[in-house]
């Protein structure tokens, strides 16, 4: 089988891997469908954290059930499913918190032993509390990218909102223009707030942030961005606010913008990160977030892309073939595209 | 009258200062029946933070309204009053979101311009919106340590179980066997905890923990606690943490000792602390609280007072003459007492 390998920064290829077999009698052997690179990705690619050469990469795919471990019930051969991110038993302590990313049985695609997603197959391991099953059999070619952000970029902006505590009626900001923050200007629409402001500095990411409900843009960064957004709001700051960045900028930038009294939703994986202890604690300004724990949010956002209400796969503006993925990295981070897909039958 | 001064790192003293008089038509002057030394004020008493020489000192403080303003209503001379740390209109954006420590025309006793709380009498800034009436004319003796507690330490430790998501059934750490640390249980106990871990290794603190409702000591520190805690959780670490300290390494215990998916209450104004971002965010542990708004936990606090369900005075073990209130500074320097307080009339 053909998947995307790591070989050193600035460099991943195309080639001839082995096919995954069961190993564990909780696995499912998907075969892929489409697969999508993540902002996370850009980290190795950029040699910005270190990985190991010759491993397969990626985490981000859906596809069609293609053979189950003795022990998989709850998926069959055949079902069309969505993968999240991270794999989870769904029946330990930390998944039934609604915290399947602590999974005690856990762990993330490309990692210790488990498949990369950018491949043709993948081996699932507990595949029952992963996979999510897409009802209705395979589904029109037009739900693909809604499906494939589901995997991960939605249900990460989609956390971030509901950790900034937004509610009916929110005054809300989002720090970040990538395809995280726009789709936390999408779940924060969602979740019914009454202002979206959204920090964006980039024409095609104004569109999209539009396109997902933002009712303000604001074109500045820094001081210029707090001061526009602390006016905006009256002076009194937002509701709640989306942090999906992750660089000591944009974690300054969220807690001057929040109100006192409000909440900080991070899931931008902080790099060189000072928290901002001192104006946190004066104006009681929380945060909370994480890595996102996307199993838990799938089938609500399942039912609204079904529905026709959501369409987060916006967020993808260029699709490579497969045997090509490598341009999608190359595009991701040259900044040619917010978010790169492909698809592989 | 008479008021503490603040002369000198390790010197406050006793001494005639003139009668505060109302000079905003909102204050009221508050004739002080009871008074008490906060944690945070052993800052400046220690020379760790800077303070000018000459100035009053002490922000807790109950009493009897004296004299009011023009603008005045929600008080009467001769209501018996308690007072929260700050002040607070009650009516802006921030009080009305339930952050009065956020007041766009509020601030911190004893400091820029307004009386320290431990002296004869004090100038309360925005009365109405600030003081709080006891029903019923003056209370009998036995209460006062119970409604003094009210005006900060008290609310500070319901805010960090407020802030950490405490709720009926939760599994409760307390980090910090202070007055805060220790009103954090009593706190956590009223929200239903089911079981409420202490760290502390003092036995005096420990036996008001316990009075309060802790059903598990830990008297270890550091990793030691960590492993206590862990695995008196069964390895699951627990719902709802209290920070009630603010040192570095009280934080990162907390963080260590929490459940994935679950928060930290933060109250221990933060000194020197690194926020440990990385646990943070692959644990979903969130982080909220900050300088307690007590003005907003008053009432419901003091309904059970009267109704005699809580006794959070019991963090008082020292009280000393007014006119030698310096004693109670240092006997809690040297931990030779958790909170002392002193009455006047």
């Amino acid at each position: 089988m053909r998947a995307l390998v790591f070989n050193d920064a600035y460099s991943v290829t195309m080639q001839d891997v082995p096919d995954p077999e069961i190993t564990q009698s909780t696995d499912a052997i998907v075969r892929v469908v489409a697969t999508c690179v993540c902002g996370s990705d850009l980290w190795y690619y950029r040699g910005e954290t270190r990985r190991k050469a010759g491993t397969r990469i990626g985490h981000e795919f859906i596809g069609v059930v293609e053979e189950i471990g003795t022990d998989v019930g709850g998926v069959a051969v055949g079902d069309f499913v969505i993968s999240p991110f991270t794999y989870s038993d769904g029946t330990c302590v930390h998944c039934l918190h609604g915290v399947p990313t602590s999974c005690i049985h856990g762990g993330v695609y490309a990692s210790r032993g488990v498949d990369g997603g950018q491949g043709e197959l993948v081996r699932v391991p507990q595949a029952d509390g992963t996979l999510v099953v897409v009802p209705g059999g395979r589904p029109d070619d037009a739900l693909i990218p809604h499906l494939l952000a589901l995997t991960d970029v939605t249900g990460t902006g989609h956390h971030a909102a509901v950790s900034a505590g937004v509610v009916p009626g929110s005054v809300v900001a989002v720090v970040g223009d990538g395809a995280v923050g726009l789709s936390g200007v999408l779940a924060a629409r969602r979740l019914g707030a009454s202002r979206i402001i959204a920090l964006s500095r980039n024409p095609a990411r104004q569109a999209v942030a539009t396109a997902f409900g933002a009712t303000d843009l604001v074109d500045l960064r820094g001081e210029d961005a707090v001061g526009a957004v602390v006016e905006l709001t009256g002076g009194i700051g937002a509701d709640a606010t989306l942090e999906c960045v992750g660089t000591g900028e944009s974690v300054n930038t969220a807690f001057a913008i929040a109100r006192p009294g409000s909440r900080v939703g991070f899931v931008g994986v902080p790099h060189g990160v000072e928290f901002p202890v001192g104006i946190a604690f004066t104006n009681n300004v929380g945060l909370a977030g994480g890595v996102a724990p996307v199993r838990t949010y799938i089938p609500g956002l399942l039912d609204d892309v079904l529905a026709g209400t959501i369409e987060p796969g916006r967020v993808f503006d260029l699709e490579v073939e497969f045997e090509n993925l490598s341009e999608a990295y190359a595009a991701m981070d040259e900044r040619r595209a917010i978010k790169a897909m492909a698809r592989l039958s």
